[in-house]
């Protein structure tokens, strides 16, 4: 119950709310253990209660020891239900973390006035992006299981190959030692197809000379990982290595700046700047990094606007790259835990563009 | 441009918006062949704008033709943004599809009272349930790749093998003969927790005896598929095989009430008639099925009470199941399209509790 009270102090404690309602799944997840819910609704004064439909009541039941979990009914109006709920426990003030439009102003004609509604999901993602002990055991097997799909793609990428022939073999060698799934798409995305950073994975071949950005995620237990690498089909040209060492050095000072107190801002300004002073900064079409944990994609974000600092516990990418338009792409991305004294890299090795074939 | 003159004719001319404002991932790729974006406006008079920012914007100039493709800034605020171009076109009355309450508020304040919001996104989810020939092409053979990928999990399941190997094969199966990717988290759930419907898959061991309940779909070019197949790990019990054919038979006789013009809660009625009968009613916790296409979960929705009518070039899964704790599930899904004269299963096969070993 932990995480549970860690809530409760921000948003009861710090804040003036008396109840608040979560139906981001994985937010309700890291909140109660339970998956396929459809809420939970901790009151200030009550009992915190998952609500489930029938499809997933009885796996609830399992995993969500410690609450009270409630069925919900085909064709019962859910947000009639929490709003009863809600008067029941006497919540005033109600905090949420995602709700749709239409939901939100069901919720609110449910309440008829009797309870405020404040959007919060910060104070949850607040929470979730500084991860403990257990949850970093998690992600750092999850980075090895991601490594060892790299390694698949540096044994096997070569010209004729087509891009999902090497995703295939990326995947099954990640399923192979014990991966729960994909984080996200397994992109293998070569020659000029390669200068898109979401360049994806088609049945197009690979060509001699080709730049492949290989972009994988292994899960384990729900929690991701992110690494980016680039190869060549064969020896690299000069422009090729010139440009994969730009982006190499950008990404080493990153690194060097990922510590507890950095702005994430400046972060992203330690990798631009070797860009910029290489000339190549207007190829850097994104920001430097985003949180990973239950989802692949969370906070804090480092880019050139982000506000936040960071902390022991986040764990977060390091992906500069530079993208030219009809020649190709080179990114290098690294899932990193910060840490005390100096940070972890989760993901690690292949920092070459010629593979190990 | 016939999908956005579709929706133009329904939202403009049906209704009486002027302006439609698309964020929904997929309603906006099929909308416009992009993704990655981050919204589309389509005014009733003016240009159809797909907003995208840096990292996407050199992609989604390729893949966005006819349309006009506009890059957002970093740090620039979007809601204002599109404010601008709402009243540039002179929008009053914008429907919406999706959109969080925050963007909401945002958007409603930037806009400053001189437009009217109405969420409508059913209307764009109207037009993506009928599907054309082109799509089923696709979800033929995403369909085609998934029984490729439950062969493979037939010729694969014995005692002692732990879930995550099966899905390995699974998968690998799916990848090498074409698959994009995975249509949802595949599932490979033994013994006990094949009793529960999304039961998952873990580095648990099947044991013989167990039922194995197997959740897949392959994707391709974007599209869909769904299916599964119960196996048993060795010979099937009495118990196991009554219940399969229970489960088997309703499968048929929805399959039976599957065509245009039916009322989809009357297809959910034909399979609960046989378990009801049987005795286990209450062990359906579950609708039938649902829509598949771009996304594997999309309308229609066939439960009992869902109120919409089926349609020629509907695709939908027919999955009823019985699951008893303690014991274990079994289910029966195929991804079936609507035709005029007999439902087409784009999903065979495998219709055996025992498997190919």
């Amino acid at each position: 119950m932990n995480r549970i009270e860690a809530l409760k102090q921000k948003a009861f404690e710090k804040k003036s709310h008396d109840g608040f309602l979560i139906t981001n799944g994985m937010n309700l997840f890291y909140l109660s253990g339970v998956l396929g819910a459809t809420c939970l609704l901790i009151p200030k004064k009550g009992e915190n209660t998952v609500y489930v439909y029938g499809v997933n009541y009885e796996q609830a039941k399992v995993d969500g020891k410690g609450f009270k979990v409630e069925q919900v009914k085909r064709g019962e109006n859910l947000m009639e239900k929490i709003a009863g709920q809600a008067k029941t426990c006497h919540i005033k003030n109600l905090a949420l973390d995602a709700l749709s439009v239409e939901s939100y102003r069901s919720l609110a004609k449910s309440l008829g006035g009797k309870a405020r509604l404040k959007m919060q999901g910060n104070l949850v993602s607040e929470l979730r992006q500084v991860k403990d002990e257990h949850e970093l055991e998690l992600m750092r097997k999850a980075a090895e299981l991601t490594k060892a799909g790299m390694k698949a793609a540096s044994e096997t990428i070569r010209p004729g190959l087509k891009e999902i022939e090497v995703a295939a073999e990326i995947e099954y060698a990640m399923r192979r030692r014990g991966s729960w799934g994909t984080a996200f798409e397994t992109s293998v995305a070569s020659g000029a197809k390669s200068a898109f950073p979401h360049g994806g994975c088609t049945e197009k071949a690979i060509r001699a000379g080709d730049l492949v950005v290989v972009d994988i995620g292994a899960t384990y237990n729900h929690y991701c990982s992110d690494m980016t690498r680039t190869f060549t089909a064969g020896k690299p040209s000069t422009k090729q290595s010139k440009l994969y060492e730009i982006v190499k050095t950008a990404h080493e000072k990153a690194l060097e700046a990922i510590r507890p107190g950095a702005k994430t801002k400046d972060v992203d300004t330690a990798a631009r700047k070797v860009m910029e002073n290489a000339g190549y900064g207007e190829y850097f079409v994104h920001g430097l990094g985003h949180g990973v944990g239950l989802e692949v994609h969370e906070a804090p974000a480092l880019n050139p606007s982000s506000k936040e600092r960071l902390a022991v516990g986040n764990v977060v990418t390091n992906e500069p790259g530079i993208y030219l338009i009809d020649f190709g792409g080179i990114r290098i991305e690294d899932t990193v835990s910060v840490q005390k004294r100096k940070s972890e890299k989760l993901t690690d090795g292949f920092y070459a563009l010629e593979n190990e074939r």
